[in-house]
């Protein structure tokens, strides 16, 4: 095909009507499954079973045969049998000589072995060459097809069997990732088994938070009412105290400590006048899980946000309601038909600084969905996080102290001494404000820039050196 | 390149300031976004026209020769013309001999022609390696770059041409599928034609329980009424039945039709004693609308949602609570001043069980956005789907007991002796629940648990037999 | 590998235990994170520095020398170092001949430099083959793994350094677009930069739209009530102009000019007789931003949709019900026992078909999410985008209208001669409606489906040319 006009690319891969063959052990869901994925793909498919003649339907056009056999007919096996019957694979060592066997193996639950199920059967036939990876596949995803641009992970001592894996993957429609050596074939056979450990802090943080302001206001609200004014309002608790104080309380909070490691961050490097040193580690901790503080944040504020909504078909509200008419009907008092602008203008001003605020929110929020912030350019995504994130605190807590502005100076307010809950939430996102600030403010801000770029105050004989691109 | 230092990746693509050269015949909207999109990717682009004098506006850079000058410069020609003029290609079978030829075309409707456009035209130039794919992209795609990470389909009976165009696509930016010989031209024909077949069945139980589900309460609500108490509120028509009853029942049906057949298909499992059995035809196309199902479902619980808040500005609310005061005052009765614990109590579980299902059943929802469930492991989407999935299902389910608290028991619920919506519209979820409770019951667990790793109960004699990994 | 069995992938690469060297020049943020991942990836990294002994914290694993030594380990060198120190690159050209240069660098403004960087290091080192690209991966996403299919671009002259690039991109699971020779260069520097311009359009009309109406209804409502009637309705401002007129209205306008184009070209190209010629540039801009157009528009149609469901616990709203009721029953009206049937079905109508269009305007804007329109098919986008959006558009005008249902033609309506927002509002949607019907006459639908399958009313001699598939 090369001799007329202009070459083609690199076709050295054997063409003709017979399809390349791979071999696969393991009869089993995940067996089935990869088998007919592969010979949708176009390869051919020989299965090695212990009982080649009775081990169930197998995709049509695949063949069966004793393991040995099965091993002779291609060069890359996949390994789709639990670890416990790795052992199989010594009786054919001389088969798998030179061959490239993937463990697509996982376990049950972390630390099950000492050594990882790969790092095993590569030392069960060294000389065979083990790629660990695929395994985050599963059987399901392979019959549905539903691998169109996923990313797996791969890791072997041989660059040569890795790559002939990874073509073969990136011909199913997967995005391979080179994990390195067989000492990462732990950390890839944990992949399937981890449960978001990066949702743990923040959620910890939410729940912490949660019952603190919970317990904080049921002794303020509920307890102090029966105790000081003998009245029961026990009914608050279900949507009165999760929606009044508990969410939007919690939300702020977390809100603002999503910005505040980023202003700790900032006057650490003012402080040092370098860049170049890392930051604790419970900074480095804390800034890892902001986009998971943030979301656990949004998901309080739109439950805030439904609660809010509902407020006025609950019975209390309308029982308030027709109870406060029937009252001011019977003392003929005049009240209703007084329109109190500043109190329409005050609570409008709250609920539209709320609304602008979850708004503005949301769509941070939605600029966290990976196909969403993977569309954005850095200072897109840059705008967004900081400037915008920054906007949307502003605004949350300007809506906080609107809620609260005739009621600060009030001494009904301090029941049993105590500040109400939203005074206490406004503190960390004040803080965060201030901080932000500050570092806005010229000479601060050019002092930073000039660290972020590299500068460095204490050695300054190194100024010249080559200083390095992108933040 | 390869001389001094370790060698690079293999460079064996022709260098240099000459670009390759790719053919095009046809110069319409797809022949021109596709030249324009290979120009810019750094390829030479040359026209295949029958009046290379006249074809109007091309790329610029691009050349136009006729068909047969055009077939000789390159190896690999994109045919964009309609099959109806595909019988000009037998006019220079010489000239196409050994060359790739890359069919894009698409039907108008399904069915229009008896074998598929490439299949034709391989019969038309069997010389040549007819290549079917890439016509899911459109000129408006090409244009505008929508490319990055879209997954095409190839399909063809040679493995070098099929890996041609696949390098050609990877280029592009473009995720290839290999799907095979040539026979699988027609499905590649019939993909853009395709209007969600797999959202017909969700939709169609979908419409007919929202009909069953009006009709039977429109008879119990409106007809009732007006029969029994001569009672005109057709006006209910509009939102009251909509919201009170039809969204949230079929919201409620159709969630605990998701979670049906997993529990049903455990129960085969159980009683068949083994997993290597086909499920009935039925339940394995049930399982695979599930995910369908379930958003369906939640789109009808947002409808719910919505129509909940909007309550209260409805006119026919407003005009109960005004004239409920205004009996009141006039009668003077003193049942606004007492206020229900209890009801209290009740309406706010009701609604806080309402909220809190919803947030979940949205959680839900959006891991099922592709971008989203793609980045969770196999655990994490196991997790998501059946633990927050089973969770969900109960609070909504008790969500509408607590509906019905003090009803069940009361005559007047049961109008012309047929239940109530709310009651019917029960009985799915709590059967699913009551399944899954047995299937958690630790002895039926166990079974279960060995069944889907692989055990046999009918047949001990295979239970050492090599079993297989991933579910 | 190639001797027993059927012939394996392409395995030119260099195998065994010493993994493939690469060289950075530059050891800051950017030539670290780059590094680590390389390192995960298997490859060997080997730093160049000016001061190779004091250059701070790097990966472990890899090695630092003086650039110069560094340059010959490695065919491949990515420059990690700002463009004011290219220089540097020049007194060790003897080394850096025939090697792949790859610049990542950026800066910090548009437009800073007369020449792009990689056309100013091309000059500079021009023995070298120079490839622009990955500037759009920030340390963040290195460092933290967040490449997974992550579209990057490339340009330069040599085919083969691009190749090179691109494969070692695949490798970290980058997906690359190729933008050809060098002189795209500019254009991928300023990809970091942009700041979403495709949104400025529709920004701007949106920010006009919004003044404009918020000036006019507040002349008409809050200054005409002044003036006319001594009423102070100032606190109307925050919530009543913002819900009632100005989100609504806008919303409605934006999502009618997103189908306005569309019917225009549907007419220039009825009347021009021919799908062959360009449409007038700013026809072209405007179709090109008509998605975000319609996303800003959803944008406007949450905001009102939450500011409606707000209204009930504004102290307006309750203010106007208590004094209604107080009203009524001093001077013993029978209004409220006097249930209006009309007005029921006239507001849940609105209702209704509010929450409808604006529940179609959520599914619209959930299939422009990348990873959701992504696994649409052709034939399904279109349907949502055009089918589905047409009927959404239908329905909110629907809305619009029966809001005035009663309205049009009582004088009160029109204050100081002017019509109400909401009649301004509907003038587009109607227009885009009429015109959306004309074309959907079948004798005009049939024409345009002749034109836009390719055939041509001026030009009847070229009728049997070669027309192309796809639209």
């Amino acid at each position: 095909m090369k001799q007329n006009g202009i070459s083609l690319h690199p076709l050295d891969v054997a063409a003709g009507p017979e399809p390349e063959l791979l071999c696969i052990f393991g009869t089993g869901d995940l067996g089935r499954s990869l088998g007919l994925r592969l010979l949708q793909s176009g390869y051919g498919v020989v299965y090695g079973s212990r009982r080649p003649n009775s081990c169930g339907p197998l995709p049509q056009g695949a063949q069966v045969m004793t393991h040995a056999e099965a091993a002779q007919s291609s060069n890359l096996i996949f390994i789709c049998v639990h670890r416990e019957h790795y052992e199989l694979l010594t009786t054919m060592e001389h088969h798998l000589k030179g061959k490239v066997l993937v463990d697509l193996s996982n376990n049950l639950k972390k630390g099950m072995y000492p050594e990882a199920n790969a790092v095993y059967m590569q030392r069960l036939v060294p000389s065979a060459a083990v790629v660990k990876g695929l395994n985050t596949l599963s059987a399901w995803a392979l019959q549905n097809e539903l691998l169109a641009g996923k990313q797996v992970f791969l890791c072997g001592e041989s660059g040569e069997a890795k790559q002939a894996v990874a073509h073969l993957a990136t011909k199913l429609g997967l995005t391979v990732l080179d994990k390195g050596s067989l000492s990462a074939a732990r950390e890839l056979e944990d992949f399937p088994l981890k449960l978001f450990p990066e949702w743990r802090l923040p959620l910890s943080i939410a729940v912490g938070l949660s019952a603190f302001f919970f317990f904080y206001l049921l002794i303020r609200d509920v307890i102090y009412a029966y105790v000081e004014k003998k009245n029961e309002i026990s009914y608050r608790i279900m949507v009165a105290l999760a929606n009044k104080v508990v969410f939007p309380i919690v939300a702020l909070v977390m809100l603002s400590l999503c910005y505040l490691p980023g202003a700790i961050a900032a006057f650490f490097q003012l402080y040092r006048g370098t860049k170049y040193r890392r930051f604790p580690n419970w900074l480095d901790r804390w800034m890892l899980c902001r986009k998971q503080m943030g979301l656990v944040a949004l998901g309080f504020a739109v439950l805030h946000a439904i609660y809010t909504f509902i407020i006025p078909i609950r019975y209390s509200f309308r029982h308030k309601l027709i109870s406060g008419v029937v009252d001011e009907v019977k003392n003929n008092k005049t009240t209703p038909s007084y329109f109190d602008n500043t109190e329409a203008w005050g609570t409008d001003s709250f609920i539209s600084l709320g609304i602008l605020g979850f708004f503005l929110f949301v769509l941070l929020g939605l600029t966290s969905l990976p196909s969403v912030g993977g569309s954005l350019s850095w200072r897109e995504f840059n705008f967004i996080q900081s400037k915008l994130g920054h906007l949307t605190l502003f605004i949350c807590t300007a809506h906080g102290y609107i809620y609260g502005w005739n009621k600060f100076l009030r001494p009904s307010t301090y029941k049993w001494y105590t500040p109400p809950g939203y005074m206490l939430c406004l503190i960390v996102p004040s803080v965060v404000l201030v901080l932000k600030l500050l570092l806005l403010l010229p000479c601060v801000d050019r002092a930073l820039t000039r660290i972020r770029q590299g500068w460095e105050r204490t050695q300054p004989k190194e100024m010249d050196e080559i200083k390095t691109t992108n933040l």
